[in-house]
């Protein structure tokens, strides 16, 4: 019941077709649909008919993210138990996203728009259902080519009341958080509704903004060509492979076109219902972050959408 | 609500010690108690006090398997709903299996026994909650060091009925099925509660058989690294390294010194609440439960303990 | 001086347009050019006009296979060494083969064919000489896509006096010998010229005969993608993924439309001028060629051409 | 004939016994003999007695390194080479090193010592000659773990000269070299005897100074282990996980106690004599040594011991 997984993510980006042809052709999403200054996009191993609509629009990040939920009975408890908590909330007529039924938009109090959805066209993947090869036909897929989007990380002003929002309103655990050293205030906060080390995460900065989009990956050497692959097509790399301590994630980060951050995500450990929260102090974030590095880098605090 | 995940498997055993040497040093789990002729436990990545229990019998075999519910009133609801399903239940007192609770007991209709469980003590992992590093020092770690365990893949006579039961008591899904080519029965089902490929499944064969229980490990090279410690320590291999249609999986297959079987698993695709169950049919079996061989071997149907 | 490498093998094909298609398409190799029944055929790693020449023919088999010398001196050398050794020569004129100059040919004691050249078209890679990218664009990679051919294992009944003419009249050393268990008589025999485990073997068997040619894959996530792409094509996989005792390398064994066996090859250890012959007893070769698996599979043994 | 790899380095270290714990704990190479201030110690898959010699001193950096050479009359006609080019020579005595015999001593051009040496004392591996297992057993192995000392990367001011000098007396041949743009000068030069991508390599800068001494990991999860392993250890890592332009080796930097950089390293292309020198110019060699971040970094330039 209630939220099944981080369903999907719409980025604003400065230059429509130079974005898609990323996300294409770098990144490796199929498009499939488009509809009023809208692209919309889906990896190869979502059955859903997209996962990421780019929006044409003269800054970068993030309009909002949505959450697939199980039931259609779900939108209308979760609206209950979000104006509960105290938070905006307005319904999206069916159809304003290309495939999908109607939707609940809440405001999250660090003012990032979330939007709960059920109906949403199935396309299923190239495998099919019936007696399926593992993986598409190798020749169509291209770039990075990803599995699926797997998480976002924002940032906002008040980490504690949104992370207790997804914990009261929306069933979500929290994985990991980051403390002040002198343990008075949560900086960072990872949180999850699925199996996963986390499905969403905030840390402290600016309310609004967005830190970074991930994809799924399966491995380490699937980092590494990630990352050959960003050489190659000139994309800006600003994290090269390294492990996070937070979430034992292997990981790439890098910019789209119109400065929104990516992260190409392997791994990770797993979490479940009784999962005990992870401390991490301020004065080891750098670790926790950056594994082998030990130290944050100036932009990946600055560089925000 | 309800299980959050396979949480142990207790397992007959006819060399106790044997044994135990086996999955402490060759699997390298850890030894967290000893009781009335068992010993429990645990892989480095799991919190509680155990998941394999090894149980001095006559004959090898798996005595019961457990799932740990998430709310102490699951154990009452889920008995309800078991008994309902018509299944019969009992209970399991307080503190007879080491460091647990309460234990609903419950036989399936294949003939093995479930146990519902809530509590458990606790007793983390070496890495600890507080600025942990992703893995315990690498000094400590023995054999193949799964991270926990996984799923559990039993024989049974009545497949539709076992699965019928598990998604409409337990609230499980159904990720894959094998049926017969003229798509009358069941022969196959894969089920999931969490986000994995499977939890459990069933193949039509004797009721009340163990065909393996498998741990996980991380990835393609540690499914190699577990091959290799196996024929250093002549442990026999039945099912050198693989991939899986059947969940996309990467495996190796063996057994311990019983002759239960057990299997070192990674990857695997994740599921969620809309997954849509795949269908596979008699005919290509062999390439869904071994891709590259595309072929059943004799040993993995009739080596049931 | 002397021998540089395994520089190309002469593949005989029932089918020559479904061999260039499995060749191409499967294995990935670049077709370079056609003459007289013969496709000529290079993998993307290597600088050299050809590496596998495919000839149409009734039967499969290896016509011969050809070591690349360092200068055109060499041919005279080796020649003479050759006919000391007393195994009959005789010279192929400048441009029987596509974009190559005179070779030496010469039989083995074994009956195999080996010719011994030094002029070759240079067509260099796709990522050229200058400031290069490490790998070709993904998209113009098909199949398996090996970095080269990496080495062949042949058969045939004298074993010794093979070795003995690799060593005496070629410069090759032993890194490997599998003798009966009386220490007798020697059964396998793996030479090597460059720093690898081996650059040709024989193994006791009929004269004349390929065991198999290998394609050398970077790591073992190569070699599943290997057997993966088998599978989805259908070819025949023999041995799928595993380790080798003998050499230490990963691989996965398949056969091409002919019925001639391949290998996708990774890894190996690195030998040297100093390095100790290893020694098999036969009782132990199952272990030594297949070391998860620890015992031979008739075809192994049977299937040549 | 000549030199057959590089066969050792000796390191000035400022705390012996730190670096000893150091080079054996975290490195993992095991210690086989002390002498007169100095510890030596080899690698698991080295045959010789030792590949590092750590000697106490006041200052870190590279006292020489040696090239074991195939033949012992090797010795005196590279000395007569050398000598021709212009070198100083002079001979070291017997068992100066422990556990060897006699060696050439010669300064290059660039100041470094070179000695090259036949007679070693020859320990073996852990896993024998005799049906050996592929790698020790798994508990023997500490921290890294390393197969082998692989190569040097060392400044100098006249790349040239240095360069030809390896080519004219020692047979070496150049892999790769940096040019300013306007072609004028060689400010980098790779440089192979056996089949890697390079056994030494000069880089423009002080003379007789030490880069980076890099031992050989198997693949791009090993340079994840070693990472790892360097954070757990507190071992200040320089460039984490990344692949080179330059080598296509996948790779590591940190540092030792006293300051000298140390390399894991992993694949990198196969070299023969046939190999046509890469070209790197000076605007490019961010991209050619860190092919992710596609810049230098000043430490990498400056830090040298």
């Amino acid at each position: 019941m209630g939220v099944i997984r981080l369903g999907r993510v719409e980025l604003r980006v400065m230059d429509l077709e130079r974005s898609v042809d990323y996300y294409t052709r770098i990144i490796g999403l199929e498009e499939t649909g488009r509809s009023e200054g809208r692209v919309y996009l889906k990896a190869w191993d979502e059955y859903d008919h997209h996962s990421i609509i780019l929006q044409q629009a003269d800054s970068a990040g993030m309009d909002h993210f949505g959450f697939k939920v199980e039931r259609l009975e779900d939108l209308d408890e979760l609206e209950k138990k979000a104006e509960y908590f105290g938070v905006f909330t307005n319904r999206i007529s069916y159809g304003t996203r290309l495939g999908e039924g109607q939707a609940v938009r809440l405001e999250l109090p660090t003012g990032h728009f979330v939007e709960l959805y059920h109906e949403i066209e199935h396309l299923g993947t190239p495998m099919g259902t019936l007696n399926p090869h593992p993986f598409p036909e190798p020749e169509t897929l291209r770039g990075i080519a990803p599995h699926r989007l797997d998480h976002v990380l924002l940032t906002g002003d008040d980490v504690e009341t949104v992370t207790r929002f997804f914990i009261e309103a929306l069933d979500f655990r929290q994985s990991e958080k980051i403390m002040t050293v002198d343990g008075e205030m949560m900086i960072g906060s990872f949180l999850f509704k699925t199996n996963t080390a986390h499905d969403v995460a905030f840390i402290k900065g600016p309310d609004a903004k967005l830190h970074h989009a991930a994809f799924f990956v399966d491995n380490w050497y699937d980092v590494l060509k990630a990352a050959d692959i960003l050489t190659r097509n000139e994309v800006p790399i600003e994290v090269t492979p390294t492990r996070h301590g937070i979430s034992r994630g292997e990981t790439v980060y890098f910019f789209d076109p119109s400065g929104n951050r990516n992260e190409a995500f392997a791994n990770g450990y797993m979490t479940y219902a009784d999962f005990p929260t992870i401390t991490w102090t301020e004065d080891k974030i750098g670790q926790g972050i950056f594994y082998h590095r030990r130290a944050l880098i100036e932009s990946f605090q600055k560089a925000l959408t």
